[in-house]
């Protein structure tokens, strides 16, 4: 089968065999995916990955061992491969499994190929009146709801999103579902444009008030982004970091205590409630879509991506 | 002027005359009112007021002698007038200042009228793009959003509501936004129609399971709703009391300490936050309209409202 394939360097491979499920896994024919930042970060070296890239997709299974029942089932899939008797998986928190592995990303191929594999556990039947255009986003969507999942937002709160990236774009559909006043720091025209009626306001860097924010989203992944994300807090106010950054971040740890901040990490997010808010249309995600491209040019799809405000990057994969 | 009077009975009078302003109130013209349950409970007898009605709408200022700019401004108003100087007051919780007065409930004419007069901050002013017919939802629905502001409704809990009538279809369009899995316990077909796309499941009383549930939001106000709540709670679940009750109702306390469930009361919430929702559509309330009255016939757009199933009456009040 076809596949978008990283070793040393990236490359469309065609001579590779359809993966074959394991116990519990079921085969899924992959319809669209999606790319993702940390796709461009693999490509960089960010992590020593080497397989089938991306883990945003839509797609329907083929076979099933275990639940022949749900072939022909359309579906997105819940990337953490998780081993079920570590002290995480045990304490339910399967995305933090110790010895977890994770499609497209670590030690599983990915869903740029006509293919792919995962535990059934993982795979969500998506509802029939959510296109895949919009499927293909549970993903990161779920990534995203994982901020109120974490940290009680009030609907008087103020909120700021640094960074209107791919992410940042899905963080302040959800956020502004919370009814809190969302500033959004956004540096391009064409990621303000996508965050009208949307976002309170758009901001530039220099524009963001010092202190004026309850909570502050770093979705920016920039080196800066943390100080500015920082200094935007109120005291006592929370700093939810989304992003990963490559290498150490200086940061100035006194004044966390000295103004009691609160700053938590968030990764991986709840796929129902994904599914449902796609399924009752308060998130649309399908205005971020700026290239889609078929399997056979993904090399061309990644570099889309990486390009200076490109937002999302669709693969048709069949 | 005219306005819909309550004492010993309810009636239109034509004979009052338009309130004059306090200093730092302001005059406003009513453009549009909607009848509440509390409403009805006041017909009732369920407080002892006597004056003018009428506690949701939309209006625009005539007259404000300490904001001259004002004049003109779409507004809608909370009801709660604070006296500035109590121990609630001081402590900014100023809708459960121990002096207050409330529009249209207690001691302060209301909204079923041509003018009436509300503190200037208590006006906030409606976005050009919101219609009278949603914009005379916010008190209510800043009722609804209270919930959130009280407690952390994670996008993976489980959310019943209980009951569907006017209030409790706002509450479930507010808490369909967090994502959460939502079910609503809804007697009549025209309330269970309303929820098309917004509820998970509308269920009847005898189809609720028992411990299913992390939140339960009772919204009846029926004697029956409180046991039906607290059933489908699992341990350590949490109950929002919504609704009002005519005299006491048997609890069984020690079942809330056994299964250590919180309790919590909720009324009035942010109108800032209501009006954002509604100026991004998160929500439209008006699908609820069933009937819409002129002020003359504001004693029949009330009896309208009391019929069962009849959601909300408007009231046009120019
Ligand atoms: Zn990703
Ligand atoms: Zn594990
Ligand atoms: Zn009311
Ligand atoms: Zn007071």
């Amino acid at each position: 089968m076809k596949a978008i394939w990283l070793d040393h360097e990236v490359r469309l491979r065609t001579d590779l065999p359809e993966p074959s499920p394991a116990a519990g896994e079921a085969l899924v024919r992959v319809r669209l995916a999606g790319v993702c930042s940390t796709d461009l970060a693999l490509l960089d070296g960010y992590y020593p990955f080497s397989g089938v890239l991306g883990h945003e997709f839509v797609g329907e299974i083929t076979a099933a061992e275990k639940a022949p029942e749900r072939v022909g089932e359309r579906v997105v899939g819940a990337i953490n491969l998780s081993c079920g008797h570590c002290s995480e998986c045990r304490a339910c928190r399967p995305s933090h499994c110790l010895n977890r592995a994770v499609l497209g990303i670590k030690r599983h191929d990915g869903a740029f190929a006509e293919y792919l594999c995962l535990p059934l556990g993982n795979l969500h039947r998506v509802p029939e009146t959510v296109p895949d255009s919009a499927a293909v986003f549970t993903e990161p969507l779920a990534a995203a709801l994982q901020i109120p999942e974490q940290v009680h937002i009030t609907p008087s709160a103020r909120v700021l999103v640094v960074g209107a990236g791919r992410l940042g774009q899905l963080i302040a559909r959800v956020l502004a579902l919370t009814g809190a006043e969302l500033d959004v720091v956004a540096r391009h025209a064409h990621q303000r444009q996508r965050l009208e009626g949307i976002a309170t306001r758009c901001l530039q860097e220099s524009e963001v008030a010092t202190g004026g924010y309850d909570l502050v989203v770093e979705a920016s992944g920039a080196p800066g982004g943390f100080a500015l994300a920082r200094k935007a807090l109120r005291p006592r106010g929370t700093l939810c970091l989304k992003s990963t950054y490559r290498g150490e971040v200086a940061v100035d740890l006194s004044s966390l205590v000295v103004d009691e901040i609160r700053v938590f990490g968030s990764r991986c997010g709840p796929f129902p409630a994904a599914l449902r808010l796609l399924e009752r249309q308060h998130v649309d995600p399908t205005p971020l879509v700026d290239a889609r491209l078929p399997l056979a040019e993904g090399v061309h799809a990644l570099r889309r991506a990486a390009e200076p405000g490109v937002l999302k990057a669709l693969i048709d994969c069949h």
